[in-house]
């Protein structure tokens, strides 16, 4: 396919990609540095021990496109026909990170240099509140300063800090900073933690192949079944990777919470207000990123609701204009691709 | 829902359930003996020490169930509409146990049970063997008995042996029996060993509502990774519950692999003949096990062809007569369903 993509929505949309990463070097500089030491999980080792260091055409362009908020970012949204991209600090953020002030710090200033490049390009780029989740109370108010003062729209939570997750009561300041302030949360993949990537490291499936979206559907179950949703219905949860796999699952899930909530299986399963389905339909929204598949974006569609899709790019990791191309001609209404592709992501992120 | 679902097929289809699970006494007081004695991993003792012990309703009803291959089962599959079970031992099989020569036998003593019951009820079951990988020679001799003397159609691993996977060396003599004999590899779940578990349990995410999928999903995507299907193209794997999620995910697993493979990211990871779909599409058939979900078998007939999706209940974990009459309506056309409900699974296991 070689026809040209363009910018602008003369084809009847724009073109809104929501899942995006930038990096800063200080970032990279300690994520490596905790590589180095041994001090890093076994997820962060082989994802920033291969990006960071390899030599390869692939992480060499990957590592200089996260880490450039400009012209080159530009051009390739330009070739790829991306009016504007939603941006968030690459994974894991600074969730692998023990010093505290250190890794408040890295948030901060990321935060800081992704406003500015939204301030000089404001019509292209658009940003989510990088936060250390270590420090809950911080990432509360750094959540407050990146709504109200930096102008971002989300925040991007990299799954698991520390093998913990954000149904764990420690992590409530945020939960409620996100459902107060209309701040929807991105929650996207990192490594699982050491006690649950076994041998897949070895394997070579602990990252973006498989063991991400193991990781993050994890996460994403433990808020849908443990009431999260029921304390802040106002919550807005998105997930890349096809929704992370929920849509094509949910009945099954539902079937198996409620007959293990009826059994009295698990201290931790109480009955909800609602089915799985009824969060995943009023508090649940999902991107396209990484999984440019027809067959599944028509599932989620069906299954979510042709409002609660959105479509990523996932630049620089997958870098493809084709398939934009393919998204463009997928089977659905001009109405359902108008929504796809602009006006879900407008909508969901106030834009 | 109440029309009468009817067996023999006047509707213009006979109705064959291929993930039907039974058990003998032999193989739960083993496993329940292990949990107790503290022996049994994490998954097991969450699995059977609920199932083998609660006096809920549900654990009640699928204990006598899974004992019983003879009236409860019949009368069960007439009310549902099923025309013809495909019966394996349930999981985990004799994979937890540690004894080999109690694996074995109870193993082949469940073999001669289930040929038992198939010959009384010829109409109505058909039989898969149960192996012990834990001896992989003594399982391809097994087999060869279950195909040629007990007239049993596929085999049935319920995925790790003790954390260890059919990719790896010393599973080949059954790959090769598999093979060779053209007997369908019908790999089911069992809880992920204890190095993967992390905190399901405690989550209660370790079982059939999501930790099966991530244990099994993993199982078939080493053996699609590592040209398994290149040493053996005949090798014939079948994957329940959606086909385990794959064909929502095939292109992302196809592009990340391609991606680590040109990058040299992993050792294991090396160039294979042929795309991951193209295994998808060829050596792989999936049911619909605990997943009566229209969109979700739309999408696995459109993903992998529609010669390649069964129809399975799940019995007697997931018994709901209308899961049946929900798909006996599902929007496909005749011929397909014609396909899903009977005559794949008559093709694949030759009826």
């Amino acid at each position: 396919m070689t026809t040209e993509l363009k910018t602008g929505g003369q084809h009847g949309y724009l073109r809104i990609a929501t899942e995006e990463a930038f990096a800063t070097e200080e970032q990279l500089d300690a994520i490596l540095r905790l590589v180095k030491e041994g001090r890093a999980d076994k997820g962060t080792v082989s994802l920033w021990g291969f990006y960071g260091t390899s030599p390869s055409e692939r992480t060499t362009f990957i590592r200089e496109r996260l880490l450039d908020l400009g012209e080159l970012r530009l051009a390739a949204m330009d070739e790829a026909g991306i009016d504007k991209a939603v941006l968030a600090l690459t994974s894991p953020g600074v969730q692998s990170m023990f010093d505290l002030d250190e890794a408040r710090g890295i948030a901060a200033r990321a935060n800081d240099h992704l406003a500015a490049a939204c301030e000089r390009h404001s019509d292209r780029f658009i940003g989510m509140t990088a936060i250390c989740p270590q420090d809950a109370e911080w990432s509360a108010q750094e959540l407050k300063r990146g709504k109200e003062e930096l102008g971002f729209v989300g925040v991007q939570v990299n799954s698991h800090t520390h093998g913990h997750y954000l149904d764990e009561e420690q992590f409530d300041p945020i939960l409620r900073a996100c459902a107060d302030m209309d701040i929807p949360l991105y929650i996207h993949p990192q490594g699982p933690p050491d006690e649950m990537i076994g041998g897949m490291v070895e394997a070579g499936l602990e990252g973006a192949i498989f063991g991400f979206a193991v990781e993050t559907s994890y996460h994403a179950l433990r808020l849908l079944t443990t009431g999260v949703f029921d304390r802040y219905p106002s919550l807005k949860l998105v997930l890349g990777h096809g929704c992370e796999g929920l849509p094509f699952w949910i009945d099954r899930f539902n079937y198996m919470f409620n007959a293990g909530v009826r059994s009295q299986r698990y201290d931790r399963l109480k009955p909800l207000q609602h089915s799985l389905h009824h969060y995943l339909r009023t508090n649940v929204w999902g991107t396209n990123s990484g999984l440019p598949s027809p067959a599944s974006i028509k599932l989620m569609m069906e299954v979510m609701g042709e409002d609660r899709v959105l479509y990523a790019m996932d630049y620089p990791y997958q870098y493809v204009p084709d398939e934009v191309r393919l998204l463009d001609a997928i089977d659905i209404s001009p109405e359902q691709k108008v929504k796809f592709f602009q006006t879900n992501a407008e909508a969901l992120f106030g834009l």
